[in-house]
Parts: C-alpha cells; structure tokens; sequence
C-alpha cells in the first residue's frame, strides 16, 4: 500500500545584508524544496546566491518566493498594488533568481509568493491571475505553490499551470481552514512531536485538526518555517517520521508529476 | 568600398515610479540596441516591461544596463563594492532584466554597465572581471560593452567573452582618451552636426578629435545620451547621417559577428 | 465686509536623486505654504534642504509632508501600517524636515500627509490618532492639515491641536464631497478661470460645486497640485483672482490664529 | 588622587525591520551613551523609537548615529558623496533621530558618524567638514564623537564644537594608532580581561599597546561594540572594572564639560 508522497519546503535565504533570519543551513538536509527570498522583502544577491549553492549542495529543489516591496515590513504588509504591479513584481523576481540558479548550474522548479502577497493571491483571484501570468510567462514548467485550496490554486489550475497546494505542519488552522492568527495563542505548533502528527495527518488521511473538529486538507507541499523557536528539531522529527511511516518526501516536480499519473 | 558598420546604442528605461527622465519613446526609432536599466541606479519592474516592449516594437536589440544599488545618486556615484558583491549584483539584475525579455519573446544580447560601476570597470580589472564572470555565467553569448580600450573590454577578450567597445558622439574626449570631465564647458556636444561628424570620424577614421589633436579610437558602437539637451536631434541627425554616408547601423550582434570574420 | 482669510498650499520637493516633479520654482511665488516631501515618498536630503531654502526666499510656511516608505509608488499605494508604525513613520519625517529648517532658521509650521495616508488617515479614526500623537508628541503647536471633515481633522480637534481643513481648486468634488476619481473625465480642472471660480465658491460661499448640487464645504487652506498640467497658470489666476477679490491669502498660522479669534 | 573621567559609548538600535543584531537590552545597563542608528544603514522609525526608550529607561545618554545610505552594505562601504551630500545627509539623520528624543522627552546629546563616514571623515578635512557644519547648524551644543586624533575631531575643533576623541577596548591597534584589520587573527579582543586592560591603559595612562610598542592615546570616550562576540561579558568587565578602578563612568557632557574645566 502506498503511504503517499510529499514535497517538504521551507522559506530560505531571508537575511539582508549584515543581517540574517532563520537558520537555513539547519534546516537545508530536511527538507526537498527550498522557496529563495528575491530582494524585495529579504534577501539581496549575495544571500541569493549562496543561498542557492546551498540548497544545490543538498539536491534540493530551488524555486523563487518574490514578495512585496516592503523591506522593513519583511513583506508581511499588503501593499496595493495594480494586478499589472503585481505582475511585473513578480516577473522581476523570478528572473533575478533565476539568473543565480542559472549561473550555479541549477534548475528553478517552482514559484511560492511570500507573506501578505501569498495571503492576498489566495483569496483575490485578480492578483492570483497576475501571479500565475507573471510565472507563465517565464516559463509553462514552473510550478506554482499557494495555500492549498486557494484562489491562487484555482488560478493556476484554470491557466494550466503545473501547481501545488501547500499545508503547514508548524500551524495551527482554523475551523474555516484559515491560519490562525499568528498573535493568538496556540497558533504556532513548536511541539515537534505534534508538528509530525499534523504532518501525518494531512499526508495520510488528507486532514487536519481544529477546534471544531477535523477538517479535510488535501496538500502537495508542507511548510516548514524557520524562524519558528526550534525549527531544526521540528523540521528533523517530521521528515525521520514521515521516512518512518513510509512516506516518500520528494521534490516538488516528482510529487506533481506523480498527482499528475494518479 | 565599405564604409564601415556600427551600432547605435541608448540607456534607455532609466525612470522609476512617477518619475521619468530621458526621451526613450523619441530616441528608439534611432537606434540599434537599447540598454535597460534593471532597478538598482533606476527603473522598475514596469518601467522594464515598458521599456522592453518599446525596444521590441521598434527591432532594437535590448541589454542589461546595471548598476550600483544607489537609486538616490543615479548610479553615479562609486560605492565600494568587493568583486564578489559586484558580480551578485550584476547577475541579479542581469536576470531581472532577462524576465522581461523572456516574457516578452524577446533575446537579451548585451550587457553594458552604468554610471560609476562602468568607470570602475573600466580601470579595475578585479571589477572587470568580476562583470564578465557574471556575464559569462549567464550565458557565454552575450555581448560585454564597455569603453573602447578599457580594462572591462580586456577582461572579456581574456575570458573570450564576445564584446564591444563603446564610444561617445555627445561628449567630448581628452587629450588621454578619457571623456572630458562633464563639468567642464565644451563637455557635452549638443550640436547634432557636431555629434554626426564626431560619429563618422569614429566609424570610418578610427579616430577623434581632442584638444591636442587627433586620437586614434576604434569602436563597435556608439553612445546617445538621452538626456543631452535636443537627443532626439542629435539622434536623428547621426542615424541620418551615418546612413546618408553608408554606413550600415545595425544591432549589436550583427556587428560582433562582423568583426569575427573581417 | 471681510472678503475672508485663506492659505494656498502646494506640495512641494517631490524630486529624488536625479528626478525631478513638479515645477517648485514656479509656484512658490503664489503660495503661503509649502508641504515638502520627507524622503519616504519623494525626496531626498538634498532636495529637501533646496525646498526648505526656497520657500524661506518666498516667505512661504514650510510644514512636513510624511507619506508611506513607498518611493516606487510615491507614496499613492496604501500599505497596511499598524497606528504604531504609522506614527513612528510620521515622527521619522517631521524630524528629518525640522532639521532642515532649524538649520535654515526657518519655522516649521504644519504637518501635511500624503497620498495614501492621506486618503486613509481621512477615514480611519486609528490611523489619524496616531498622525496627530506623532504630530503633538513633536510640537503641540504644529498645525496639522487634513482633508476637511475628516477623521483626521476631527482626531486634531479632540486633541486639541491646531488643524486646518483643506479643500481642492484643482479636482473636481463627488456629490459626496470626496474628490471625483482621478481617472474619471472632468476629475482634473486645469483650467485657471474654473480653478479660481471653484477657490471663490469655496473662500466666499462655502460651498462646491458637484454633478448633483452643491455642497457645503469649509476650508482653511486651498491646494494647488504641482503637477496639474498649467500648474503654473493656475497658481497665477488663483492667487491673482483671491487677491483682487480682497481676499486674504495668508500662511497656515495666521489663518488658523485668525479663526481662533472670529 | 583623580582617577580620571571617561565615557563608554555602544553603537545601538541597529536592527531593520525583521532582523534584529546586537544585544542592545544586555549591554545598555553599563554604558553611559548610546549612538543609536537614523534609518540609513540599519534602524527604522520603530527601532529608533524604542532604542530611544531603552537608553531613557538606564539615563544613558542618547546621540545620533548617521552612516551612508546603504542599507545592503550596512553603512560600512564607502560611498562617494560630496561634502554638499554629506552635509544633507547627515542632517536629515539628526533630525530624523532628534523627533523620537524630543517626543520622548529625552535630551540629544551627540553625532557620531558610523562605519565608512567615520572612517572616511577621520581622514578627510571636507567630509569631516560636512559632518561639523550639519551638526553645528542644528545645535552648537552637540558633541561630535570622533576617532581621538582625527581629521574630524580636528574640524570640530576648529569649528569650536563640542567634540570628543574615541578610543576602542575591543579592537586591537596597530603602530600608526588605526585599528588593526578585522580581517587579520587579533584583530578583535573578545577577551573581557584584557578588554578592561586596555581600558585602564587608555583612561589611567594615556595609552595603549601595539605589537611595536605602546602609543600615546588620550580619549574622552570608550567603545563597545554590541556585535563582539561576547559583548555583554566584556561591557561588564570593563565597567566593574572601570568603577573598581576608581575611574568615574559618566556620560558625554559631564566629561566634555569636566575636560573644558580641566
């Protein structure tokens, strides 16, 4: 019997400058995929590109995460931009990371928009359109990553577009299948034990729990994030726990290819 | 006979947000190769878009005009970047620009350096070829441009990198081959017929005028400056001019291709 | 009889670096106050201290114009700021501007927002309190200028903080009396004969025209933007018509001591 | 027996956004001022508001800290401003810092220029020329911080400004009185006893070791630096230290003041 399969990403190369975030070299042998900051939020070009190296050194999979341009607010912040703003934004990003896995011999698999600008695709199908254009335009191969379930999904799904729909082990949902707020408490599964439960779940059964009850979640990709208090011992418990439970953990182009011939 | 061939090269693109400067849509028609900026001296992901489009409409060969992060002094101002953070930079923006390009079916054929970072590279050989790795990484096909005779064309000689060397039709040149310092009067040539015969002394003499006598100058493409008061003057006149002398203008590669098999 | 009492505004030093907007020079003979940009939406240090030295030569008031960090969308796209940080921002700039004038031996009089915050801070209670505590916790005396009868003028007023109302000569008003969309026909009036007509309703009648009748409408202060086209001409007609119609054009302090007194 | 005065200064408020660096809480209980940073190489309005906040609560002194406009290179790469740009620019950070003192209730007690403009300004008259006028033009009473001996502290004399000379207990000299290179071994003393060892030397004997000797070095200021390894150690020892010692720790304008009655 097949235990299933899944991609297991993380938001990497989040420094600036003199500054860093997250703890990327700890967390890079868990995980398949690893979704690069671009500039606008974090990131400038020389995180990039050893971010890159990095995840290379690792066989993992390297996709673009533009986000707003909003430095100081780490692109958590919406900004209004125009689907024709978001478009170009978008555009502008994938190629500057491209031009790094490029040079470093690299494929670009995927596209995951990062923080307010993800939150937003997923529910306001003009900017998700704008998304899916911007990363169809660069090329028809590159998979889309949104919030399982999202209008940025359907947009892709709709465009043809090759897309995964993304979970988050660290998290806890909410009834209607949201988040839950970051400031509420509980919010964040740091439990490692428990993230590895909620990524068992949604992997094996296709749901999650919430207050109210069990609530289907059917996902590609699970979400890591770094910056959360113990992220390398999470990010170790849920991959040797879903390497134990047979679950196969593959990069984003297998796990899409393989949905794809289900 | 022949009278030569050259190309006519602009920066082009050079806005950002609500500002514009330059006078790209009365200059395309004139030219053979637009140079874009990529966002850090100047321009934005729109105004890429924009000025790709332009470029397109018109058949004029479009490259990578990068520069120093340092939006506020237009790139025009030295900021002491190591080889290492020169050649992240360059290939960042070297892939953003390529985005649009490639969204828009379009080739990328060169990359020309701005402001301070060309002056820089023009006498600094670790800069120089910190540039043409980055070119070269990206791809070996891409055309360097860079001051006839600098320090930025021998590096890319060296590493077999095709390139060209550029020189000026709106600026005067010193004595040593150095353009005269702008603040200077008589720096800037703003009489088109001025600029024509400086042209044709470059393209079929090989040679310019200085205020200690001739100097011999070979190059494979020539600069307008969009923002020389009266360009599009000086545009028309060289472009008719060169023509009217039969001189064939054409876009980059044709010319590179030329010389390799004079 | 009193023909009453009105500033002209303009906003003003929204270049940056090598770009410039507007046409400063050319107002600041008609205008009694001058809002200047504070580098988050336009301007830099240097066009700041130019501004600030310009309006001293006109004897023109000098207040701050803070707007959103967004220079690639000068400060016109909202940005979702929590109070906190708009009223960090807002301190940021009053500061960076009053350096300047102390350094000049100018009075900083008023605090203006810009675009977005503008708009937003005219209907968000939260947003305008945080405006005015930044405002007040700098100087009790500054008079801070917001659209009249908005949220941010009513924050002023239970503050007790001097405030002035402004009203529009060069945009059309809704029945509502928000401003007709800007990219709706007739929202610009560019011509200076209705620009005026439109200052003496306002000054005389206290009232504006709309498609649907007029509307009653009280200012303290009349803007003049600097990039309407003619902007110039209508900064003439405008300061000429109040003038021959006895009406007294006057720097923000005098106009709000004066209504204190009537 | 006077066991000498002296300042100890911590670089501070040094985060952007989403990044934090430095141990600002951990080292603010032993110094006795804070150069806290204005936005240009690191800190937002934020940070700076609460840094302000941290140094009020501990009555340490508070000054502004400018640097280049260099967020990326976090201040520490020379950028090729003019004195005119210098003058701007440095005035814009005063007073961007100056609004959260006052509306703090906190008094601005000094300018010490960060990273490659203090650098810059020890050597260049013009630069550190720039630097005094734009201190002096906001309040003749600032103090300017300096590297002791150097080209600016010699401009502020000159300028009859405040000034104060500048010592290191973490950095290692070399025998022309500069700071050995941080990328040489020995270049950062990390080691809290042999910090307050060379403390001691500077504040009782006038002097320090180099690898050829000991040099005069007379300072009225101390520098931690918050990003030392160890740094809250080593602010301890040296404080503990210093107050064992019977060498009084107090801040900038008593040992100003202290030194002009001397």
């Amino acid at each position: 019997m097949d235990a299933g399969v899944i991609d297991l990403n993380c938001d990497m190369g989040e420094g600036f400058g003199g500054w860093s975030i997250g703890a990327d070299a700890a967390l890079m042998p868990f995980v398949t995929s690893a979704n690069i900051a671009c500039g606008f939020h974090a990131g400038d070009p020389e995180v990039m590109r050893a971010t890159v190296e990095l995840a290379h050194r690792y066989g993992v999979g390297v996709g673009a995460h533009p986000g707003f341009p909003d430095l100081q607010g780490f692109g958590r912040r919406y900004l209004a931009l125009s689907p024709a703003e978001i478009e170009a934004a978008v555009c502008y990003q994938i190629g500057a990371l491209y031009a790094f896995t490029r040079s470093c011999g690299v494929a670009l698999t995927h596209v995951k928009p990062h923080g307010a600008l993800y939150n937003f695709a997923a529910r306001d199908r003009a900017a998700a359109d704008a998304i899916v254009r911007a990363t169809r335009r660069f090329s028809a191969d590159l998979i889309l990553v949104g919030l399982a379930g999202s209008a940025l999904v359907e947009a892709a799904v709709v465009a043809g577009l090759p897309r995964a729909g993304e979970a988050f082990v660290d998290r806890a949902y909410a009834p209607d299948g949201s988040l839950r707020d970051r400031r509420l408490p509980g919010a964040l599964i740091d439990d490692p034990a428990a993230a590895l439960n909620q990524a068992l779940e949604i992997v094996q059964h296709g749901q999650v729990s919430t207050p109210e009850g069990d609530l289907p979640l059917s996902a590609d990709t699970l979400c890591l994030h770094g910056d959360t208090p113990g992220a390398d011992r999470i990010a170790l418990a849920v991959r040797e726990g879903l390497d134990a439970a047979g679950v196969r953990v593959r990069a984003l182009p297998e796990v899409v290819a393989g949905r794809g011939r289900a």
